[in-house]
């Protein structure tokens, strides 16, 4: 009856499923016909989230492909690594367009990611057929595609605040670090101690250094962006709040470049993409400043006295690091503006 | 060109003039044409929130009505207690619409306001005829009316879990006891000891105990309720969140009254009110369970040992404890649905 | 070599265990010879509590009484609810000093400890022998006790803030009611849903209402206070913090008692208790100012209008309401200064 | 009568100043004998701090020398930046030794000082005198001492991360890259927008990036440690919560050295230094694990692929950033143990 577009959203109890879920209600052409979860089949989504009362009070479905396609066109994966390599291949099968939120498609090397992720790789025809979703750079590739890849939360963050220097050989590759902070949901929902609240409030810690997962994903897009292989010191921290990341960037300028040379030439490269703001001289965004929203916010400073570079890119990580840039690709794949059912306000405070 | 509705909000350099930006931003209807600030007038809001960028970039106008009404229908007021008394008559005589969301005009009696704002009380005519804007509880004077003064924060929160019990006498009026907590954002963007970070977090402090203005204003409500004058014992905490009031209430019942008879009894008085949800047995709603929404949502527990219950009320101090709730009141008194614009689901986590 | 008095801390790596060891460090006239824990026996505290590194080194003892009482005198229990009733006659029977901090043997009553906890009940016998610790009322019973029960965190939070005046009968036993809020470090370090860093921060909740297991032992307490059997009804909200509990407490007052007569009879009945402390008229406790230290502040409201009086009482859950109040306990038994080892400034901000 | 050394604590109501009071409370051998505040003095220092109720109950007293000399040996300076340059001097010729916190003296460079803080640079002959107390690295020269600046709250948590490589020509020092983090005290107790709870409650921000006035007070000790200038990159971040600051740092390596390497580097150069804890293989500090502590934690990554050593450093700004190093200093200024009245285990959780 409706004519909007079906939409499936597997892994619908976790932080990503649950901010599609949020996102998408307010989408114009998109209707959420199924909400699917293995784990919790068949009971309403309202035990474990209670704040959907009144809004989603179905029963969740389970993952099979047939049931899935009478109900919906496009399904989201928002599962644990692992998981979407079963799925995928799957949905596509049964002429579902598919959207994976999860790692197990963004690296195209299956060794890579045997390596990084401690699991089997996807197949690899289905490796190849996964657009890699980092719209602003590669939308060309998301256009018309029927199976994407979304960025993960931190190369998000760090491709949109580095490509365009790395691709105009205004830095140094070489050079480049990356000191990235993240809330504590991009952890998701599953507890432990280390996730545990006393254990995080009123504390700042580093964790897995040069060792995180995102850190292949960051190299293959950079290497891509330079032309050459690309390798990076790259340091994850956690902060105490929920949702937000901020990752501080250096790099040695080549070059005479100036601040304002910076600014314009990001300003430039993000030329119509509406969710890439680019600060001023002198202002450094904050991760609040795009709290519940798609956008992300870059700022930069130059030390003539070091001749690096200092790049600030904030993202909210549920949302531009998550279910905002999944809705962001379904929009390009689609065809549609991909401002769709994305033009949130940040919330602030 | 637009067939919107103009609006007009005053005070927007505050949280919650900066609140009113952001959930108008996707109202169907109306179209913000004037942000205004006495004291920031010509410069772009996005010097103080940079959030806005790309979103409103345009210079903050000044609060002269007759500009105003070139550009607006309605204007809201998020201005702080002591101005609307001043702005409202002009306005109001200008032709706009005016929907305060100050204490200034929520008091009918001159003599409490000057009381417990300390303040010179706004015109008796004028008093008469803004209309007390809790819809749920008054709707029926806000449609159609030109003039609505919004709720405080706490009343809305309590009186929303209470009316209901007082108004079917199912208990002691005399009886009641509010214990109210609140997020810190209610306390405004000055710049204090009593607001400032290091003082704040990982601090939980109870403040004016007895002496908060919104004490008459909820007991001018109840006692309409009841029929008789209302006095109550309000206690008023600082929790260290941003957003979130929380109500937890306490009263003798009267008659024999189950738990399942307050479920009842609640789902019947809020029956089609779409921001109030009803929490069923042995589950008490949380304040991240309305974060960033319209809802108000309540949930009881009943004592046979002591034959009391026990009401907790939660609402999103800037939205339903202000912004939203104007809204809401906008929606109804031009006659369009009253969650036009309002439907946001809750940001969890 | 040493002459100080032998300690054993069972349930070392529990948040009340290594809070003991954090106090006693510094406390002149005990060591803490053997840190236990049955989990983890044989590897070092530092492994799970690296904040220890340097300072603890050495491994986990496992729960023997004949090896404990090779190395101490005094053994505290800081292990979860039905752990203590099977331990402690053991240490007992080896002529060891117990103090219990669960809630094992507090309850009086087996049927009472039954129906609260939904576990075993300890034997009669130990159940008659254990004092209830808490120093500033029942400091006669501890002082030569070789076995206290310390008391819950809520209980003394709210006892030490209504025994004085149900004691005076200024205020109507019937009529309290106990408004509780407390960090989440309270909990323990089990990671659940329930404790998530995400699900916590930025959130208000109330939970157990009406149910929780303290409320029989701040019942007993009150009841042998008044001379007759008291009923209360009593809140618990989760604030996100780690540490503090406020008690905000309502009753109705009985006589003509003014604010200053409620402070005058608190500052006489706790005249010579270092570690409570009355606020002045118009200054009411926060959790922060008690952060660190075995202090409990206590603040008033006295309403004329409502005839009710307001008290309001804060703790650190960690030191007064558990691990301080323990060593304050022993300091009792042994006949030392009661404030011995445990005159910490509260760490503020 | 008291045999033990009289302290004067200058600019008490500060979060400095308030610290040291907090830690001196429990030192063996001396006394703080007067607290002072030029703003607050003849008003009891409980009435901004009323966590001080029943610890410090007299009034504030002013700033004079003499009155000073009166009752002090030792004055510590816990005032803001342009204040210490103007008193230290007078207390200095009355006899008295002096301990300043502030930025005054640290830079032996006055043009460096008024570039750096824009405002006037202390006298010559007094910066000359004044020893920057560092005492693990600069220790010799504090021993006797009886004028000792101490250290910033970052440079104090980089230094302590950097010199020994530095100094041992490890690492380039042309490389580093310095990427700090600060919870809000370090900002102080006055209240600004910047350090409002909302504004800050769940969000990270950088600021003064490249131009913190820190970064020439590490420049000259790194300068001093390689014999060559150095300069560096230094960014500065505000962490939503009260105390702590980490350090996370990054150096190319020169010549072969592993992470055992490093490891075994440190624990030599900082043996027997109490307060400098080394971490082992794959184990980096986070800033509560040293919270109300004087100790600084420190971590090491070396990635092979880059070549690059990250140096993780943590400490409370509060103690080992502020108070508590000022007080290790003035133990070693006056000959006795580093680590008397200093040997506060941290809190945690």
């Amino acid at each position: 009856m409706s004519n909007k577009t079906g939409i499936a959203i597997v892994g619908s109890t976790g932080y990503g499923g649950v901010e599609l879920i949020r996102l998408l209600a307010s989408h114009p052409q998109v209707e959420v016909t199924s909400v699917i979860s293995s784990s919790s089949a068949g009971t309403p989504i309202t035990d474990g989230y209670p704040h959907l009362a009144g809004i989603r009070e179905e029963l969740l479905d389970d993952v099979e492909p047939a049931k899935i396609k009478e109900k919906a066109d496009i399904v989201f994966l928002a599962t644990p690594a692992g998981v979407a390599s079963k799925l995928a291949p799957q949905y596509l099968e049964a002429g579902l367009k598919v959207i994976d939120l999860s790692g197990d498609y963004r690296l195209k090397s299956p060794q890579l990611y045997e390596q990084w992720y401690g699991k089997p790789a996807a197949g690899k025809a289905y490796l190849e057929q996964a657009v890699f979703g980092l719209a602003e750079i590669y939308g060309d590739n998301v256009r018309g595609a029927s199976f994407v890849s979304n960025p993960g939360c931190y190369p998000t963050a760090t491709l949109l605040g580095l490509v365009p220097a790395v691709k105009a050989g205004w830095i140094d590759p070489a050079s480049i670090i990356i000191d990235a902070k993240s809330g504590v949901s991009g952890a998701g929902r599953g507890a432990s101690l280390g996730t545990h609240y006393s254990e995080l409030n009123e504390n700042f810690k580093a964790y897995k250094v040069n060792k995180h997962q995102h850190i292949p994903e960051i190299e293959m897009v950079l290497g891509d962006a330079a032309g050459v292989p690309v390798v990076t010191t790259f340091t994850t921290h956690l902060v105490p709040m929920t949702r937000g990341i901020m990752s501080t960037m250096y790099a040695t300028i080549q070059g005479d470049r100036s601040l304002s040379d910076f600014i314009g030439l990001y300003k430039q490269f993000y030329e119509g993409r509406s969710f890439v703001r680019i600060r001023p001289e002198g202002q450094w965004p904050a991760t609040k400043e795009v709290w519940g929203s798609n956008y992300c916010d870059i700022g930069f400073a130059v030390d003539e006295r070091t001749n690096r570079v200092t790049i600030v890119s904030v993202i909210d990580n549920l949302v531009k690091g998550a279910a905002g840039q999944a809705i962001q690709n379904m929009n390009v794949m689609m065809g549609w503006d991909e401002t769709l059912g994305l033009q949130f306000v940040p919330a602030y405070p």
